[in-house]
């Protein structure tokens, strides 16, 4: 398998699908959209939606009705960056070498970019144009999922106690927390979207939600490797910030070696989750491994 | 009919019912928990929730099947407000006689507030032990309803050029727009999903529609003139907070008598459209006298 252009051929898959999905261009109020649309064609890898896509068909479901929910979580994960570079927030002036939104649109129009990118996720879930073919029983429970993993008890429970533990010296218990939710949970829930779309059986969405949690836990602790030794290009925002921030990262609180330990122990107990779904997970055990790699 | 018995007996329902739907008091991030309920018991009159119940009922639906879509648009309601008062928005400091959400929590955990309760609304309305009977397919489309109406084409895009409008001058088509999105919008929609919830037939729900968009309007018209000739403690926030903005108002564009006018025909004309319901709409037409009322 040619890993790149399998990521590859969804990724152009997915920002299709998200053009569609998305108000036209011109629409008023115009500079509403020009701000959604600049914050989420701003050159992310995709990395959730093709997550739900690959769990999709990993379980042998059909990608194209996984879509309108990787589309969905890719909003959700745009929403949350905008929100997060709000000057109240993280305070960040670059994003993948761009001016962060609030620094083109100014901070209202940021705020409600996000507000209007996160409703617009339940929108496209909840458009009966969008349903292929899916049991609405099943579409609200993954509304639900969604909802559940994004929210209080997920995403953004991690992104407050994240913002609250600034300055703060903590424990590795905390910052586990911080990092299963803020980063984690809308990983996990991308993996369990597409088990979900696939009509998982609970053993098999048991394991993925498993798989899910790892790869995310270590998709963050990479991200504060790259954040240390990663370079400025690399990336597209200065790097150091968190620590210039006095965020609380997995290398400040472990070290910079047993980071790295840690995330390659995770993504071995990832892969050896996937060995459960054989040759079929194939592009799964890609991605793993590709998130690791990030770090070479 | 004891209009304000009804209306309380209904109240007091949402805020029960507000109170099973949030996450219990202490579950971590605590904070984030207390705020969610500091501006979630901040004295609001539920007009919104109370609407989408009595619109239900007005068409022989089940009041008990409306209720999490009810709580739903009050969190919506309330992260809207919540959102708006923050500093780079409209900056208030009170609000309904209370510190705005950001001036008790401070900034960061009011958006985070904010993006909790919209991300809460979606994950009431989706989750399965709320659905009471009601087709799954139609609580899709019911979601989908919530989320048009408060998105770019309805709430979002009317805060969006009311913030681009402050201290310009604009015309009327400008502030109706404004108005009939920013406020009327999720009035409409409040009324909409009642009506939906009780299988109302196509020309019931264009005739609701439109009573929803009548009164609406004339919620935000004599919200403006109460921010006139409105005494502070009634209202609960500082009068006069619009004009000092520079915000777009009715009383500004039109005049105080013109302004007056027009929520009193609007009134009229809502009231007539609930003549096709009979007796049956007259807790709808109660509260469409209380909204005006609110004026003496």
């Amino acid at each position: 398998m040619d890993l790149r252009k399998e990521l590859e051929l969804r990724r152009k898959l997915i920002e299709k699908s998200l053009k569609c999905f998305l108000p036209k261009a011109g629409e008023y109020p115009d500079y509403l959209h020009k701000s959604l649309y600049y914050s989420l064609f701003a050159g992310g890898k995709r990395i959730r939606p093709i997550l739900t896509l690959a769990a999709c068909e990993t379980l042998g479901g059909e990608r194209n009705q996984a879509i309108p929910f990787a589309c969905a979580i890719e909003l959700i994960h745009t929403y949350s960056l905008v929100h997060d570079d709000l000057p109240a927030m993280d305070n960040d002036s670059y994003r993948r070498g761009k001016l962060t939104n609030h620094k083109v649109f100014g901070e209202a129009i940021a705020i409600l970019t996000g507000d209007a990118l996160l409703t617009l996720a339940f929108k496209i879930m909840s458009d009966t144009n969008n349903l292929n073919r899916l049991d609405p029983l099943l579409v609200i429970k993954i509304i639900n999922n969604i909802a559940f993993f994004s929210g209080i008890a997920g995403m953004i429970g991690g992104q407050a106690v994240d913002i609250k533990s600034e300055g703060k010296k903590i424990d590795e218990e905390t910052l586990n927390y911080i990092h299963s939710h803020k980063t984690g949970a809308l990983i996990t829930a991308s993996v369990r979207t597409g088990a979900l779309v696939a009509n998982a059986s609970d053993k098999d969405l048991k394991l993925l939600t498993e798989y899910g949690q790892k790869i995310g836990l270590a998709f963050q602790i990479i991200d504060d490797i790259l954040d240390i030794e990663g370079i400025e290009k690399k990336i597209g925002k200065k790097t150091g910030s968190d620590k210039k921030g006095k965020k609380a990262t997995y290398p400040q609180c472990l070290g910079l070696d047993a980071s790295k330990r840690k995330a390659w122990e995770l993504d071995e107990e990832a892969l050896s989750i996937l060995e459960n779904f054989g040759k079929k997970a194939s592009l799964l055990s890609g991605i793993t491994k590709f998130i690791v790699s990030r770090n070479k």
